[in-house]
């Protein structure tokens, strides 16, 4: 098994915590991620991933990509300990709640759009800062207001073990610091945050810990 | 069980999609997206979904949000016929390509974003244009190039049946359409969609048929 990754993509961190908390070591290979020459846009790695985006995980004689398929593969495969809860509503919450991370904030605040935004549209880092506060801090917010309305909590997203759900947070968490967002108002989105900062499986999988840290 | 949707938005329209091929009827409440004053913004919508955003679906007593995972569980409450394969690679292969859409596309070009782009960074038409072709044309070439990958080739997506991946590639390939993006280069996906638009359970969802179809 051998997981393309790079230390700072928030979905390669994703895939990281998953593999931990599964007990699963995989070979690393790292993509340098770059705005020019970048790895990702090499013809050897997109040929393994026609999107040029890491992660890609080589595994059973073919290529998987996106971290959450990645991480629904993983979690069938490995079901001990079980990244999503067994009632089929409670499952749908917790991929719910990582899809308004992977699908609505991530993506935009992605190398490639910050990117387009700096070279094409010529925004200043004033400009780059608004984006990225602008769709982490509402996007968090949403997710803050999706945990509040849940009748059961725990230490964790949904309950009291690491699910999909924190899989998904933490990585985005992370961005938020890095990108200057407010997030002291998230006070059920820190109180897991803590809570998994605790965890091995996540403060090992930080991006400060990786061998390609830069 | 009650569906929030729009006739326009992509994500309402791969629910809709899914219910049809799963022959189940949830009564139907439009959300009318807006720039200004949309009912997606208005505090009774946003009690149902924090995030503002289509679709919603009321059932069991709670509220499920994000297309995908509303789909997800409606194929395993209603299992035939599937909307993902058996086999544990082939599946994590038809969410990927799920996600490679409902992630790494369609969130660019929604419109809370166009209209950032328009009032916030003051994009001409010509430059919105340019931001969805790229983005949308991008992320189909990628899709095109991962349906080229595989070993086996049906009518559809993955295989001789429609899956989670023609649900997100109709409208998608819609949206295409409405963005002026070319996409005769795309031979695989465009024998795909025509497989699909044969299919009454794709061409009764389309937006053009919708009760608040404008």
């Amino acid at each position: 098994m051998i997981f393309h990754g790079y230390f700072r993509s928030s979905s390669a961190y994703r895939c990281r915590i998953a593999f931990n908390l599964k007990g699963v070591a995989p070979d690393f290979t790292s993509v340098h991620l770059r705005r020019d020459g970048g790895q990702q846009k090499a013809p050897a790695y997109k040929a393994l991933n026609p999107q040029g985006l890491v992660p890609a995980l080589e595994v059973e004689g073919t290529v998987l990509t996106q971290s959450l398929a990645i991480i629904e593969w993983l979690d069938e495969t490995y079901p001990t300990p079980a990244l999503l809860p067994q009632n089929k509503v409670e499952r749908a919450k917790v991929r719910a709640f990582a899809q308004a991370i992977a699908c609505d904030i991530h993506p935009l605040q992605n190398l490639r759009i910050l990117d387009y935004l700096k070279t094409e549209l010529r925004l200043d880092q004033a400009g780059l800062d608004k984006w990225c506060v602008r769709w982490i801090g509402d996007g968090l917010a949403a997710c803050e207001a999706l945990l509040q309305q849940e009748p059961k909590q725990g230490a964790f997203c949904f309950g009291d073990t690491p699910s999909l759900a924190d899989i998904c947070l933490i990585p985005q968490m992370f961005s938020a610091e890095r990108f200057g967002v407010e997030t002291t108002a998230l006070t059920r989105l820190r109180a897991v945050y803590d809570a998994c900062s605790k965890l091995t499986a996540f403060s090992d999988a930080h991006p400060s810990k990786q061998p390609d840290s830069e």
